[in-house]
């Protein structure tokens, strides 16, 4: 039973070397944690009745065919992918055992991913690795960000779970970033790592504020806690400012220059991988390649939701004429990656109504993200992810009439796999209820066939009787 | 029995040609639907104790008095009425069971009279005429609009009540009508139809989404899909945009020239009915009489507050110091009469004190309309319905100690003269319980001092016997 | 009895002569009433174990030793003190029997002290000092602000309790003030009173409205209808209006001339106080003196915070380059100073973790300022109190872990050392209820001890009994 570890620590140690030791230890893991990871898996993997208790039988025999053999390699390699896809759930549990600032590292890397709405440490440290790969000081500042968001969190007491699902860091990461990337001092400006702490050690606060409203409505907080603070940070200092200048943003006041010749097909294509590196401020298209891969590795369906989002705005950015450069430059795409990923399997379960569902909502994105860029150019303010946030809550309070688009309970949201895995049990145990009332109901009108039958019968052979008797007695 | 079946055709076809038919059949709808509808007209028509049964029963007597005569053909023209004002019930109900495509007609003509809280497709028909009349194309996008986010409605499985009710289509006439106003195309840009379906298409969603929201409040979404949808389109493609270019907007940034001298009083007493056109964009003084009229058959109290609203817009343009031009253009007007039509009747039940608070909104409104226009103005956007939209919500948040200011469950709210004998039932039925109950008490009471009295009595008798006993003894 | 009582005449009469006459009746007010005020001042005064009873009983010994006099002075002291400390409980009671007149004063009073959170008709005669030393006009415009605001609370059959508690005058006396501070028609100009009186008697309004929405969440609405209708009338008139002119404001657009060694120390400090006489418009150090006088008779931990927080948002300013013009004016003060109140004490209990929250608090307010003022100078509007309502929300929003940081229920809010006061007992009952609890534990568990006890012994009996019958029996 060891390949698949073994597949397991090379795809660790090829992504990083800082923390690869402690993703070797979690070898030690009893085997019994997988299982349940595998059955969620399940739905995804099209790889139907292998459950472990069976393939461990199947172990014990000792004349296996080529095709059991086959399977078992299956099997095997789907539990290894099951180790460090999704949420990494074994790994998360292995790891509350250990010392605290190891703890911490986990915690930081899952914040990273959060972003994407992806909570897997792997996929947070290969974003990391993508962002480095852009710029060193970026990187910097968005760890510094995270970290110090996770640290406030836990200083506020606020739910260990939360915390441990990286949930209070990736409002941090952002923040750390965006502050770096819009501002004006250059890189290595050691002084702004001042306002980068302090605002996001303000982001748990902004988050568990936010949360109190938004749970009104089982709604998440998405970024807002990010925008808002940035936008503050940024408004407050302004272009003119001695000690942190931001970058000069100005509305526009002119026809841009649109020659539809002259579309470089090339950089359109390459568009999409850009529009998802800019959910974390990044232009390079190999760092949103790199974002590709992290995605994937969690989630399939997040990854493919991705694309068709930072396509969808692409599109919108031609339809509406924005000037390419910012098509190229994959402004149009980021706020409808999230969007996308959000109402496509993340929180609603996917079926195909859902699917359109977010690609209606990419494009709704689209449109209001161009909206809120130009409002927000008024003020010398980038339009962060407003955008997205404004147009998912939008089509998340959406209430339907139909069964096909259900919205999971906030606190049941995991990935989309295992959403979709949720949903399907769900109906399943529905329709075994119908299934058994109705079976009732058929049982009961039998019964209350037969007992009339019987009554009847009873009724006649009393009647019979008295006839009888009638006559016994002429 | 046929004259007043007779007058609906008459105003039927006076006002229109193409959807003539549909209502000429409507003549077959039997009378007993009528009853309820003329029970509910009553307080607004004062002609008390004339219930049908009644009616019928003098029919069948053989001589009728000159008086009876008069009584009778009052009658009947009340139940004429009733079948084209208030919100057509019967109509409404006989639609029920007719082709899904004249349905949809009916939905639509509805939902263009909703903007005015209006529930009648005559009253919509009236409205379609009016806007005919100012300009064909911006009618044509009106329709489109209309059409579209009802169609978008019945896509997304929404309340059959709510679409029957048109109250998924006001939005969409809005999103329709305005988007061609403030296009900088040009008429006739067929292009603009594009984001004309697309946005009202969306107009359901966000509907849904806002009534999630305000609902917590029991409080109704108004118009601000429609300002949320138009304010999207405007600003996310400006007036520097090569496929859809906006009217050019801008601050005012010098004092304008105001001379009290050259005020033009005609111009002014006219700015009354354009206020109410301007609600639907449309600046032709005679469109805005159409819409008086079309008011004025759903609902007398409603048409009412509408001039009323338009005055107090006025006056209010003329205190804050106004550009006159802007005055005579119905700018300070129409959000006025909204709000003045929502407070004075429609969502809380019309009393004097209702009837003040609702001229205290439209100036509250008024001021707010200024305000929102100068601060829209900065975004090159025009203030669309947002001052009515917070104005009335604000006093429909409002909480009062007193009983005469009485909210209308949302549920229960379906036009003024209905909600007041609503309301008069409820505290009728209130004063019932009342006088009930004390007649229990004095009942109580009286029962209770009755049986002291016996008791009393009774003692009496006992001593008296005992006394005798005492003396039978002796 | 009469000493403290004079003390009262005195800093009434100092401050004041209109409304001396009513202060004077009220020594006739009866002595019992101040027994519980005086209780809720224990936690302040740190002068334990004096409860009313025990010292009359002393009063009546004949021979009282020197230490018990001073012991007794200093009681009578504090009593004295509590008549016009807190929120006047005794003074408010008694003003309830006299003439509505009389209470419209004192509800005025306190609604000019309640913008600072402080409940007590002495400190707004302080106040109401403060800004005559202003500016005439401007006292002026302040007083017609808050009793009309009154006025239409009470037209609007509003909660009798919080009228008298001045909570619909706070808004009225800031509309009425900061609408003469931005008018550019210069003082006395008369026809400002027109839009004073309407918008004041909107504040009550406003705030019904707001709180019907902020008591989902069992929260305050601070002077949000103060900034919401000083925007309204702001940006509905304008700079260039020929009725009511505003002040322009304009954005900065190059970089500010900040020289560090030209920096005034004497400036910096007197910031504070200025600061604090900004919450009210006033620049006067001398005005924002007074101002921190009148906070201290009511409640010294209020006053404590107000100082400090103006002291975060100083510092605040030079943390972020701000022009020293800007400081030195209290511009950065006046939102910190709220802001530091709110949290510190007022509606969270006061410990040292509350205490560490008020002053982030007062620094995410400052920032929170700049940029709000920033946004705001856009449109050519102040920054008003947004900051300070927009920072006490999110942190009064926050739901942490910890029991240490507790948010009171919004109906038990008073004043800071009687909220302490409250917070104490309250945790006091708990760990009774906790010892009643593990005392009836462990009661419980020696009860069963003993009954297996008593009942292994009656076994043993038993046993022995049989033993002794079985030896009887042979």
């Amino acid at each position: 039973m060891q390949p698949w570890l073994t597949l397991r620590h090379m795809t660790g140690s090829h992504s990083t070397k800082d923390i690869h030791k402690n993703i070797s230890r979690s070898t030690s893991s009893p085997n019994s944690y997988a299982a349940p990871v595998l059955f969620e898996l399940h739905p995804l993997m099209a790889f139907p009745e292998c459950n472990p208790s069976q393939e461990d039988g199947i172990e014990g025999k000792s004349q296996p065919t080529e095709e059991s053999c086959l399977h078992k390699a299956w099997a095997r390699f789907l539990k290894g992918v099951s180790y460090f896809s999704g949420d990494m759930e074994v790994f998360g549990k292995w790891m509350e055992k250990q010392f605290i600032l190891l703890q911490l590292l986990d915690w930081v890397l899952r914040g990273a991913s959060q972003v994407m709405f992806v909570n897997n440490p792997l996929s947070g440290l290969i974003i990391f690795a993508g962002l480095i790969l852009q710029n060193y000081w970026w990187a910097l500042n968005g760890f510094v960000g995270t970290l110090f968001a996770t640290i406030s969190a836990l200083i506020l007491q606020q739910s260990r779970g939360a915390i441990a699902a990286g949930l209070y860091g990736y409002n941090g990461i952002l923040v750390g970033l965006l502050m770096a990337v819009f501002s004006n001092a250059g890189d290595w400006y050691w002084w702004l790592l001042l306002p980068n702490i302090f605002m996001s050690m303000m982001c748990p606060i902004v988050s568990s504020a936010l949360a109190s409203i938004n749970s009104r409505w089982d709604l998440p907080v998405f970024t807002l806690p990010f925008n808002i603070l940035v936008c503050l940070h940024m408004v407050a200092t302004g272009h003119y400012n001695h000690h942190f200048p931001q970058v000069l943003i100005q509305p526009r006041s002119e026809l841009p220059n649109i020659t539809w010749s002259e579309i470089d097909l090339a950089k359109l294509f390459r568009s999409v991988p850009v529009g998802i590196g800019q959910v974390y401020g990044c232009d390079n298209p190999w760092t949103g390649g790199i974002f590709i891969i992290s995605l994937f590795i969690s989630s399939p369906i997040t990854c493919a939701h991705a694309i068709l989002g930072s396509a969808a705005g692409m599109v919108s950015g031609l339809a509406l004429s924005a000037p390419f450069e910012d098509i190229y430059f994959g402004l149009w795409g980021y706020n409808c990656v999230l969007a996308c990923i959000a109402i496509g399997g993340m929180f609603y379960a996917l079926t195909w109504q859902v699917h359109l569902l977010a690609i209606t909502c990419a494009f709704f994105c689209a449109y209001l993200g161009s909206a809120i860029a130009n409002i927000m150019s008024r003020f010398g303010l980038p339009a962060c992810t407003w955008p997205f946030c404004l147009s998912a809550l939008t089509f998340l309070l959406l209430t339907m009439g139909t069964k096909r688009i259900f919205k999971l309970p906030l606190a049941k949201v995991t990935y989309p796999e295992k959403n979709l895995a949720f949903y399907w049990r769900m109906k399943k145990e529905e329709k075994a209820e119908k299934t058994e009332k109705e079976k009732k109901t058929i049982e009961e009108q039998l019964n209350a066939i037969n007992e009339e039958r019987i009554l009847d019968e009873k009724e006649q052979l009393q009647q019979e009787l008295s006839r009888m008797e009638e006559g016994m007695q002429c």
